[in-house]
């Protein structure tokens, strides 16, 4: 029963017998494959560094400032009230009878109890999610797109990673002996890869086009679809609108012509729209692919959609409340019973995050109590962070060895580095990527972290890496500065 | 690009051209495959006749009873008030100033938001869960079992289902061309055969022993095993304890003696131990695999390990909130690694099911001001399931063509039916399992929803069914009585 297992991960502790069953040899190759940068190792020595500094260390900074994850309320942002205050009368229905809570607070609270068993919301709820919140989505996404939505198409899910995975899984078919290709973005959000290599599916990138605003070309899209057709059968494609790690809003005429490309080849479309709430250029709008596949006609209408929102982002920033939807679009039923079928044996999304998307996608009208300071609270979140997409723009394009898109949307700077021939070769010596190397020593020198552009896949030898805009307005400004100390110094190092 | 679709699920739509890109014909096979019994076609079912009953159709019962599945709350089951207090400070920390819950709600509340990114529910965690709750379950641990627990052993997740999900797929490897193999009991909670199916790998039966009250026999282990070793690598054994459906408490004996088996076979173990709290019966007691497994020495003391533990169940009966935990034991640190990397993809387990975890493993202390009410509501509600499990295994009992086991703990009956030859007959002209045709007559004639032996698994030609014991005392009492009814009238029927 006993043999010898090859050491992995550098660890000494390989170098005698193991008994174990479960050894990096015989664990399934998906696990070893998948990578999520976000968390990666910049993230894991990001931490290391804050204990180290609670501990006592000195660093040539005080504190780190984690620009590398999309995570609103960590970085100051304060809740919106209405929302938490839903959630806490619907946690704890006594406060419905004492507290000071304003009258549509609790009036809501009520609406959802009785939507759940026992008005608990610690009964399981449908597998899709409440019937009367589904129902509220379709509202929504017909308001906002000016045609109808079916409730029965909409499915809750504890964040919208959870939805992606859902639907990625259905694809896991080799056909003709050949695995399917899922097309994403470069770059593109790690989820896309990290759940591809899981599944076992093969990621078929496209390139974004940075000197277009990080727009799609369709000409790209062809080049991509017909190197990978020989290998694997193409049968979905990503999109990320507006761009994560990109920032980019793409125009309808962009729009249009994916779903054209998605036709022609018989594609299902995931549209990743997390970021539709997040639009700062006053040149842009969001579409959603819904509404533009609605407008396009036939046959173009057709077209399989799953479309994906959460409630971690936009206004709200609820991350750790993982409250998300999809909303697909054409789907064949016995292929949308098979779907539900397989999300029933995790139960149901969390009853929480569910109840985040009501308020939502129902928000307090004018007149209603709650109104004023909901609208406040969000107005002055979005025009906020406009701002800050403006200032990391302005910023980075004015720094020696930087340029950067426009941040039109989304969360994110993804500016590109110039990186000096000698960093470049340096980072070869320590067998890091260059922009991995970059971002490191950023962090260790000046308690910044970002995530590298390799993370996220990049054109070769070029160099990048996504900063989130999300520091508070004071705290941006100070980074940005300090970036600038960092990144004279870095080229004065290596020129 | 159109092309002939064939048929499935007997719609009539299948009929026509279809151009979808994603068709059954087209869809992962280990999706097709999964089937979780809880949530299946009987529940479907239930639910439509609840829609019916109240459009005003006219049926034998005025509601449907819902025992098919483990939800406490949709039960009538009131929430422990010190767990909703914490959340809802937690989650409106305004609340902590202003309302009039105990001093110990509001320090806890502070406690957890101090470890919280911005002091905000919303801000994500770690991906293994918030660092002080792991520490304070490996602290509860210890004092459960005698034996120390390493907190980093310990991650969160949202309800026990995910965590079983994220240690199963580390299996999914093909070696020397052979699938994994994972020996699960007959019967078993269906989430294993639905999860076993969609990751691809091979369930390995071994049945429990009916006559001996569930238990696991060494000789059962060992036929099981050798019958499958041939076409597949066995390599995991999950055990449910308290079992689930067939509500056994293992003794120390045959616990010990799963832990020789899996040390020989070199097998890794999943401890489904959910209902750890749920002991009813008083010659019973629950000891934990780690526990025994720690105390049976060398070298069963290194055999690998994962257990876990769920907010659903117990006597917080919190589903909805999706809280629970995995403590891994013996696992090979780098394959450690692997698995926290595998699990940052999805970001992190919900915030609320952490908090709910944290009061279930630091509960309030005699002097707390929450003392006295916690624990006279966890009391009552332990005692009165513990009465509710002793009534449904004599009614059970004393019914014509029905022996029931003893429910030692959890939260089900698993009765076995003694079903008259044509009624067997009957279902096989109906095309439906026997215990299929059984509880679908019950449901519709007495609207009571209970979940078939054949959806868990159970010895060929027996027959069973699995009932929640959950309804509260009087409609349980209520149920037992119409049950009884149905079950005379459907002997008469086909004897």
């Amino acid at each position: 029963m006993y043999r010898h297992v090859k050491c992995h991960g550098g660890s000494n502790r390989c170098s005698q017998v193991s008994s174990k069953t479960l050894t990096i040899d015989k664990l399934s190759p998906n696990i070893l494959a998948m990578e999520y940068a976000v968390r990666g190792p910049l993230d894991i020595r990001a931490r290391e560094i804050e204990k180290e500094l609670q501990s006592g260390a000195k660093k040539p900074f005080k504190n780190v400032i984690k620009a590398n994850i999309g995570d609103v309320h960590a970085m100051g942002q304060p809740p919106i009230t209405f929302i938490r205050q839903v959630v806490a009368c619907a946690v704890c229905p006594s406060l419905i009878e004492t507290c000071c809570f304003p009258a549509d607070v609790k009036a809501r609270a009520c609406e959802i109890l009785e939507s759940c068993g026992g008005y608990s919301v610690g009964a399981y709820t449908s597998s899709q999610g409440i019937e009367r919140i589904r129902k509220n989505i379709a509202a929504y996404l017909a308001k906002r797109d000016g045609h109808p939505s079916d409730w029965e198409n909409i499915c809750l899910s504890s964040g919208a990673s959870a939805g992606i995975k859902n639907i990625l899984r259905l694809f896991c078919k080799n056909i003709d002996g050949k695995k399917t290709g899922i097309m994403i973005p470069i770059p593109q959000y790690p989820l896309y890869t990290a759940a591809i290599a899981e599944l076992g599916l093969v990621s078929v990138g496209y390139y974004l086009d940075e000197d277009n605003d990080w727009g799609l070309s369709a000409e790209e899209l062809q080049r991509s679809y017909a190197a990978a057709a020989t290998t694997c059968n193409v049968r979905a494609i990503v999109i990320i609108n507006p761009g994560n790690p990109t920032g980019q809003v793409l125009t309808r005429k962009n729009i249009e012509s994916v779903i054209k490309f998605a036709h022609e080849k018989n594609l299902f479309i995931f549209a990743d729209e997390v970021y539709q709430q997040n639009i700062y250029d006053k040149n842009s709008q969001f579409f959603s692919f819904k509404k533009i596949l609605c407008e396009l006609g036939e046959p173009y209408c057709k077209t399989e959609l799953a479309s994906f929102m959460s409630a971690s982002k936009c206004y709200m920033g609820e991350c750790g409340l993982r409250g998300g939807w999809m909303e697909v679009v054409n789907m064949d039923l016995d292929v949308r019973a098979q779907l539900y079928k397989s999300m029933s044996a995790i139960l149901c999304p969390n009853t929480i995050g569910q109840i985040v998307i009501d308020c939502v996608v129902k928000e307090p009208c004018p007149g209603d109590p709650s109104y004023d300071l909901f609208n406040k609270e969000k107005t002055y979140m979005l025009k906020s962070l406009a701002e800050r997409a403006m200032m990391a723009h302005h910023t980075f394009n004015r720094m020696e060895g930087f340029s950067c898109n426009n941040v039109q949307g989304a969360m994110y700077a993804f500016p590109r580095i110039n990186l000096p021939p000698k960093a470049i070769q340096k980072a070869k010596e320590n067998k890091m990527e260059p922009d991995v190397f970059y971002a490191m020593r950023l962090l260790e020198e000046s308690g910044i972290s970002v995530v590298p552009g390799s993370g996220f896949g990049q054109k070769p030898d070029t160099y990048h890496f996504r900063t989130t805009i999300l520091p508070q307005p004071k705290v941006l400004k100070e980074m940005l500065k300090i970036f600038e100390g960092f990144q004279a110094k870095f080229l004065k190092e290596f020129s």
